[in-house]
């Protein structure tokens, strides 16, 4: 049991795990902040937080934990908001889906990074943005990689631990930069090959048609390009360096299919294919036990 | 209401239909034919068919329509099988996914082609396949396309269209060509890339751990990856002159989307995003409708 809680942006992840901890009493006090009042007034309405400010240095004033659940591009104005305004003994975490970019937005704000600061990144959302989306239920089972650094205290990575954990997570811990490649892969990646079909469809003469006879597996295919556009823009620029690198790989990778379609080659696009499929199946397993 | 339908080929597709059918009481007998007497009687023990044989020629024999629910790679030997044993005044129309390997394999095995002959495509399925799979709502709402030919009768697409009708589905037309430009557009290239996703992913290094961490998200994106193997690799040979086209125009635009990641662009980035959400939003509105 933590005293308050002050989430820096108010959305689906933030207000989520408002309602999550709310409800097993992690907490005896959430505070949101944004720049939008109004905003934050719905989330008091809707019963996702207590109580708000619009500035991130009185929001910040008697926290114990501050979660930063904003696009990325935001972290490091908001690192330096509160920076000369935190209680000691304060614990600093984020939601971002990058984590060297984090890193380095904190340096930049504090200069000695904080031994409260312990980055993380809940593996969960939902193609749906806004603090009407949240709902207490969305960390259920779902894993949130922590990625302590060489500053960070047992104590501040115990507790941004057993928050998650109250909030239904299965937490893990991994390296900054081996965080960043894994997640360019399993979920940056994906995004942007979305993101770029539903681009390249729009484009094409017949878009229209094109859309009204696509169905279910198109519409699953394409549900992350429905996924907040700033959000993402941020993400792309953060991790550059290892989505390029497998964004590098799948072109090349996809110009090897596009070849054996192009020479009529059966029999390869179908070894390509049943090893997908059987990569799939396994995953899907593993993600159902 | 007709006398006896035959399906070639009892899995997702035509076991579905077998299903719809029966319940709405379209046609009085369901004839099922496949090279596996096993997996045939499996579809009569579950209801679904009322009785088979593993003879082509045999299973057409007083049939009214004949529905050829198998790969497109079979479409052919299926024709020549049953050309010269078809009742006069038969309707056949198929399944596939591609039309135009549908009609020249027509016109291997026929020689000119049969008046009966309506080519046609149900846009449904799941990612499973099998019989076991088969379900009586799967067309419930759904759109199917029929590419009639210069040599379809008028009462020929009058039956096809009645029959998909009463299985719930909304039949359009459009011609051969144009349905095939289309589909590979919104099915067969989303197919190529969450197959070359998954392929991509387990051939790196930490493909282990970039599975354990995937999400939601992933999953529904990859879902199409868990397709037959067999059915792809014939698509994207019976359709590869219009798939190569969309193929090469995606390669093309992720690669634009890949130069804005190399150069850290996150304006133009966050514009192809937002674009995209707002077609992707759009799509799914209307999909609801």
């Amino acid at each position: 049991m933590i005293r308050q809680l002050t989430i820096i942006g108010v959305g689906l992840i933030g207000g989520s795990l408002a309602r999550a901890l709310k409800q097993t009493g992690f907490c005896a006090e959430v505070v949101g902040c944004s720049r939008d009042a109004t905003h934050l007034q719905k989330a008091v309405d809707l019963g996702v937080i207590d109580r708000f400010s619009t500035e991130i240095a009185e929001a910040v004033k008697g926290a114990e934990i501050v979660l930063l659940a904003v696009p990325l591009g935001a972290m490091e104005a908001c690192f330096a908001a509160m920076a000369g305004n935190l209680p000691s003994d304060v614990v600093i975490t984020d939601a971002g889906s990058s984590k060297a970019s984090v890193v380095s937005a904190a340096k930049s704000a504090f200069g000695d990074l904080p031994t409260g600061l312990v980055p993380g990144h809940p593996i969960a959302g939902t193609e749906q943005s806004g603090v009407e989306a949240s709902f207490a239920e969305l960390y259920q089972g779902r894993r949130v990689i922590l990625t302590p650094l060489p500053t960070s205290s047992v104590e501040a990575v115990a507790k941004v631990r057993a928050m998650w954990q109250q909030a239904g997570a299965i937490v893990d811990e991994m390296g900054v930069e081996h965080h960043d490649e894994v997640l360019a892969a399993t979920s940056h990646l994906p995004h942007m090959l979305a993101y770029g079909l539903v681009d390249t469809l729009v484009s094409m003469d017949e878009s229209e048609e094109i859309f009204r006879f696509a169905a279910g597996g198109f519409r699953d295919f394409t549900r992350i390009a429905s996924s907040d556009p700033v959000v993402w823009r941020d993400i792309c620029v953060a991790n550059r360096k290892a989505l390029l690198e497998v964004l590098e790989r799948y072109l090349s990778d996809l110009e090897k299919i596009t070849d054996l379609v192009r020479k009529g080659d059966g029999e390869s696009l179908g070894d390509v294919f049943q090893r997908a499929k059987a990569a799939r199946d396994r995953f899907v397993d593993q993600l159902e036990k």
